[in-house]
């Protein structure tokens, strides 16, 4: 983002308007999980895609001019940001020609779920950065829009429609608690409940191996690149977006999470909840289930943000821990 | 039953009404583990206690008069019924008594649950037919509705909204895939389909271990006890009720599904779809998966009925074959 605009909740209020009938609100249960507290997953994990990424998308395409739409979109992605715009350009007819750059470390069977949408995928260097470089210089090349995950007033004002469907699900909920890749969720969805709920506190929560948030708060700048230690919650290792850094304000706690509670959530979600949460889908349940957050007599939010969790692994974590 | 009286659209259609609000439609999603075929799940085990049973308790309890609420329900069930009820008497206020039996084998974490809602929880007897003996006796000394898990007209005009969704949702479907154990879901589904599109194909699907309906069909008469082998479908073993006999017209085939395809299929909805399916959740679109059932060229529609498997069982699963 190139300049120092904040989000508005206008802006989410009519991506609402444009996205919600083909993205119906998602389901918000009661956890057996986590009783005997009165917390409530946001279950994004039941996208189309298995992840809230199709919100911004879809978001983001139906706000382009009809000649930008013409010439195309791109966008680089290891994972469900590439799922969401995929999904985005089926559900608009498959008329938006969109090249999706992903790294040669994307698992097969994600490649495989890509080239099923009416998209081109190019399989394109080493890592994330590489295939990010390639798609930039596309776009400039080809004439087309870069849709940026989290960093983007579209993309994230789609995202932020999650806040209002928990305030209209739960109407008593006392604090929503969001995981934190880029940040474009949260800085939307905090806009979204504190303008219209401002009693409600808005809880941030990151994997202990990537605390970029907690760290830029603390040295008072956006930390773009980040080095995370390996971590479960890969989907949101890394640096935050300039955008989240700009609505810090609304953001009432910042939590990083062990590794431990995050796989002692994913097991404990599967078994008592059957819901399947991919490492970052499950953070912000962990920090309740862990303790780090606690629950001040009012019903708790957490969004499950996604469930795309490789079936080895999650084997491993029932083996070890079922 | 003791009538011969068959089940009408407009009951099912009024069903629809009165539990919509508290019951929005469940999702209906193109899947991938089943690619290229163009077959949608229909996630029952998305509903809140992760079946399609809170449909049927929650449109018996709100047909019945103030007078028979007040002396309260009773159920029988070693699992997703009684979720169902106990569910159902939770979504209005707690204010119907509701006496629930399980045998003593009913495993820890079903009854945790089950105990979470306000409801009478009773372990009765070794088996579920003795805690089915128990629950009889009972409702006749209190004085209390029997709600009955299959074989019911009320119980069954719910579940069968499934069939309307599926309609509304996908409405070029060519075939719809129900699975069946005592037939409820089967009969209903089957009504409001052929009613609104007689052009659609109705398949029932049972476990190998279990062919009560296809035996039934052979001999004539409705089994309604039946010597089922051990299978992972277990929520769909034993014979089947009169009602779903008497709307034997209705089905255009039944497939008996052998215990690999359940396990494979298992794995492939988790795996590719983050579905998590219990194993008569899983029969229908294991019916496809392992081509007993192909698709005319329309879309296909199965009920993924029920997720509420036992994460052990899972884990071994997934070991085995992920």
């Amino acid at each position: 983002m190139d300049d120092e605009r904040t989000l508005t909740l206008a802006e989410i209020e009519n991506a609402r308007e444009r996205i919600r009938r083909q993205l119906p609100p998602t389901p918000l249960r009661r956890s057996f999980a986590l009783r005997p507290h009165d917390v409530w997953l946001k279950l994004e994990c039941w996208q189309p895609t298995g992840s809230f990424k199709v919100r911004g998308a879809l978001h983001h395409l139906v706000s382009l001019a009809e000649t930008e739409r013409r010439r195309g979109v791109v966008a680089a992605s290891a994972g469900n940001h590439a799922l969401g715009v995929a999904w985005a350009v089926q559900a608009l007819g498959g008329s938006v020609p969109a090249v999706l750059f992903v790294p040669e470390t994307v698992p097969r069977a994600k490649l495989e779920k890509l080239r099923s949408f009416p998209v081109t995928v190019r399989v394109t260097g080493a890592t994330y950065d590489d295939a990010y470089d390639a798609s930039l210089a596309y776009a400039e090349a080809a004439g087309a829009r870069y849709i940026h995950p989290y960093d983007d007033p579209l993309t994230a004002a789609g995202q932020g429609t999650v806040g209002l469907e928990i305030l209209e699900q739960l109407p008593d909920v006392g604090q929503v608690v969001v995981p934190v890749g880029g940040g474009g969720l949260m800085a939307a969805t905090a806009v979204a409940v504190k303008a219209k709920a401002p009693g409600v506190r808005i809880v941030a929560v990151q994997p202990a191996a990537s605390p970029s948030l907690s760290e830029s708060l603390a040295r008072g700048e956006a930390l773009h690149l980040f080095p995370a230690a390996p971590t479960l919650a890969d989907g949101v290792a890394g640096g935050i977006g300039d955008l989240v850094f700009r609505h810090r304000a609304l953001i009432d706690e910042v939590v990083n999470v062990p590794e431990s509670a995050i796989e002692e959530t994913i097991v404990a979600l599967l078994a008592e909840d059957q819901v399947v949460a991919e490492g970052a889908g499950a953070l912000a349940a962990a920090a309740l289930r862990c303790g780090l957050i606690a629950p001040d007599g009012r019903p708790v939010a957490v969004v499950v943000s996604g469930g795309n969790i490789d079936a080895r692994h999650l084997a491993r974590l029932l083996a070890a821990r079922g």
